[in-house]
């Protein structure tokens, strides 16, 4: 079959190649790939920033397709089935945090950038009806993760002022969406005057531009403090985080593309009753109960673009330059 | 009436005087003071490291006595009770956060160092039987401030490790006796050989001297990871902490005597999926949960030394250098 794979040998550091497909397992199922999406983790596999990553590998942690192939003590029933993947691997039975085997689909495991996966029959999850191949494809990580964040870790209320910053990002679009869905009041930030408007198309209240430095006046002046703040960046924006947000608010972020912060104004934070929650992935709960909110609320996750399997490099240089409204879809 | 007030033209910033009682208003009570106790505030005051703080006011948050007189409106039955003070006022509605007219008694009204004070009725507590009066009066501030850490936003549970940094401190000697009071393993740290040993008398299972960089092995190996960690210094002990919580674990900061930290590990924190929470004094609703568990468990606030009115500057000295081991009282 088809795959991209990692191959620190070519200047891209991917390949597409002819891979021989494995046998499925007890307890396995193969499904045949009718779209996979990337996320920032896939590109940070392309420039091999993970320990144990090994050339030959299949990137890719999102996807969806039809199951093809059983392993023995599978229910016959999922034959045929259309299906979207949960790609957290091992999470274990602790709501509050992964077990140690904890992994995630694409590495160092076999990934979705391929015409098929082989995954624990347990991975699957019916694909919404309401969802196109592309739409279930983009769903999973980037969804999984915002919803834990916005629900497990935010405990989000109807009524209550949500921030989402970095608009344009997979989780942060899953967390605007679902936000909405659920009856927050929604906003967001970017420096992007495009995706902000993107942002007000899909019922944003308030966005803001973080570049200009009186982002956080205008914020309080506009919102009188956030419940919640979902954030991916951290690093000196944590302050300003910490100024818009409303005191007994909580502030859960989900990476640190800006690395850490310099400096942390603890009393802030003790007088305000703040509470800063790490939060990464989501449990099979979580994914189970992100999967109700997308079929009840029929949301339809942003696709950025759809490349064939063939332009794998602009795909990953896209998703690299932070240029996406959206998700970018990978179909064989 | 004699009173401890501040003044500024004093060495000590103190002076013990002679004060006009004042009236009491609608729904308030006077209290005759039978035991009072310091808390850092109390000498931060003294400091005058507050604004709004002027000369002549009469200090102290911490403090229980026998109601002497009613003022209008108020219950009969009220009379003659042995009563404590809940120092928290205009708390509000909301139990996440105070409100924006929320104050500390003793600061910038008139305190609890006093042969009386005047309170709203409110603000009164049946003190429990099993305590002596120079306990009752040292458990208001301090413990309702190490209650709502560990239960309102620590949320301990029965059998969970909990760790309790700088045992000595008023907050600190709280949280460790309330948290074996409701079935945690309790650790506790300190400086101190004399206070370790103390701490282990009270049945905590593991004192770490975190003067030794080594600590946190030593914490990690005995311990495997602490569910909850509450903390008054923060300042560059934050890393440590962060290192010795379990993953999905709290650490709930009260205070930050060692100022802000000056560095933040984000990655750790989201990918062990840390909560770092601030908090300050507590609600209505956790001060009367708080005498509740007091009396349920029939605890005993730990009590360093009682100093007459007379002896204030010594008392406050004692705070200052951090000497205690429990509460400093003060009786008129």
């Amino acid at each position: 079959m088809k795959a991209i794979t990692l191959d620190s040998t070519k200047n891209s550091n991917l390949l597409l190649t002819e891979v021989q497909e494995k046998g499925v397992s007890e307890g396995e199922v193969r499904v045949s790939i009718k779209a996979a999406a990337l996320n920032h983790r896939d590109e940070w596999c392309r420039q091999g920033l993970y320990p144990n990553i090994k050339d030959g590998v299949i990137l890719g942690s999102d996807g969806a397709g039809i199951v093809t192939e059983l392993g023995e003590g599978v229910d016959k029933e999922w034959l045929q089935k259309e299906v979207i993947v949960n790609p957290a691997m091992n999470w274990g039975e602790n709501q509050k945090v992964q077990s140690a085997s904890f992994e995630i689909l694409g590495m160092p495991g076999n990934g979705t950038l391929a015409e098929s996966v082989i995954v624990p029959v347990d991975r699957l999850h019916t694909k919404p009806d309401h969802l196109s191949w592309e739409e279930a494809g983009a769903l999973p990580l980037a969804g999984l993760t915002a919803f834990r964040a916005l629900t497990y870790k935010g405990s989000i209320q109807p009524g209550e002022n949500l921030l989402v910053t970095g608009f344009g990002g997979g989780v942060a679009q899953f967390a605007v969406q679902f936000g909405l869905a659920l009856d927050a009041k929604v906003s967001t930030s970017s420096s992007s005057k495009k995706k902000l408007e993107k942002a007000h198309a899909l019922g944003v209240t308030h966005v803001f531009d973080y570049q200009y430095s009186n982002w956080t006046s205008k914020a309080l002046t506009n919102v009188d403090g956030f419940d919640l703040i979902i954030d991916g960046a951290v690093g000196d924006t944590l302050g300003q985080l910490i100024q818009v947000a409303k005191p007994g608010g909580k502030i859960v972020f989900y990476g640190a593309t800006l690395g850490n912060p310099s400096k942390l104004e603890a009393r802030k934070i003790f007088w305000n009753q703040l509470q800063i929650i790490g939060t990464t992935m989501g449990s099979d709960l979580d994914f189970k109960n992100m999967v109700s909110l997308v079929c009840k609320k029929k949301i339809h996750p942003i696709i950025d673009r759809v490349f064939k399997f063939e332009e794998a490099e602009q795909a990953f240089d896209r998703m690299r330059d932070g240029k996406q409204m959206g998700k970018i879809v990978l179909v064989p």
